[in-house]
């Protein structure tokens, strides 16, 4: 019998106490990310809603936004738009301030990675408070993307990011969820 | 007719001069990410030579190799092992200080990322000195990964990195390169 989503996704995360500081229960997606059948059954089920959609670009989150999105990406044939961190992208950018789970920070877009109307699928790894996921959003926004989705394998429901998301208006995916985190 | 790959890529690569310092021609890839069909024409074109056979896991070099790297990993039914910049991972690592084109650096694997034996294919956006792509091998190799090929969708062959990995016994791919950078 094949094992459920849940089971192959919940036994290939290794969970971390106290990283990165005391109290936190860090939920590492790289052995995840290295199983491979765990890895291609998260893909293929975050990409399963919208198989045969036109899905115009993948906008990952740096870092492992990247490695979840460029597989999103090939597979929905869609461009891929990196988000990252300010000062690494080399041409004009969009620029965001956000706060986020262990300070503050700024994220930036390239300012020609969408035309207005282009739908865009938003991804990384895990949404917990959700303030890097909606700054993403804002900056797509500002650029006239429209947001068909926002999609991440682990959701920390408790730290209230989904709920923040879909406040926005933005339709959240998620495969598995820590509760009490 | 079907655009040659050397069109199709070198068409959506932008090259951005005097970045990240003056005399430099910045190969930017973002372009070509963005771009639907270039985008999955590398992919496709980089996974070619390597279909059907048994590949455990893909390497990828933060952070642009984790874009390649994570549609690479899904499309051979690979893992994927991230090789970031230090201090990235939450769990214990191997290290490895390396000099890249414009300063110095330490990379990081996780310790348990790969198993002795195992076929791993490293990725990067671009090879230029090849620097970091050399100190990637070496993590790999003192785990006891078995490198079937470093792949990259640009090659500065000027700058020598091909000739040292292969100097290393790595087998290399490429897809297009600017001669005279």
């Amino acid at each position: 019998m094949k094992p459920s989503l849940e089971d192959t996704l919940l036994s290939a995360i290794r969970t971390i106490p106290d990283y990165p500081k005391p109290g936190i229960l860090f939920r590492d997606i790289t052995t995840l990310l290295g199983n491979a059948r765990a890895f291609r059954r998260a893909v293929d089920e975050l990409v399963h809603p919208y198989a045969g959609s036109k899905i115009d670009k993948i906008a990952g989150i740096e870092a492992r936004g990247f490695i979840l999105g460029g597989a999103i990406a090939h597979q929905l044939s869609s461009g891929f738009i990196p988000i990252r961190k300010k000062g690494k992208l080399p041409h004009e950018t969009v620029r965001v301030a956000y706060s986020l789970e262990y300070g503050l920070d700024e994220m930036e877009m390239h300012a020609d990675a969408v035309e207005p109307g282009e739908k865009v699928i938003l991804v990384d790894d895990l949404i917990a408070t959700g303030g890097t996921a909606e700054a993403a959003v804002r900056l797509l926004r500002q650029m006239g993307a429209d947001i068909v989705a926002a999609c991440f394998v682990i959701d920390l429901p408790d730290l209230g990011g989904r709920a923040r998301l879909e406040g926005l208006g933005v339709d959240v995916h998620t495969l598995i969820a820590f509760e009490g985190d």
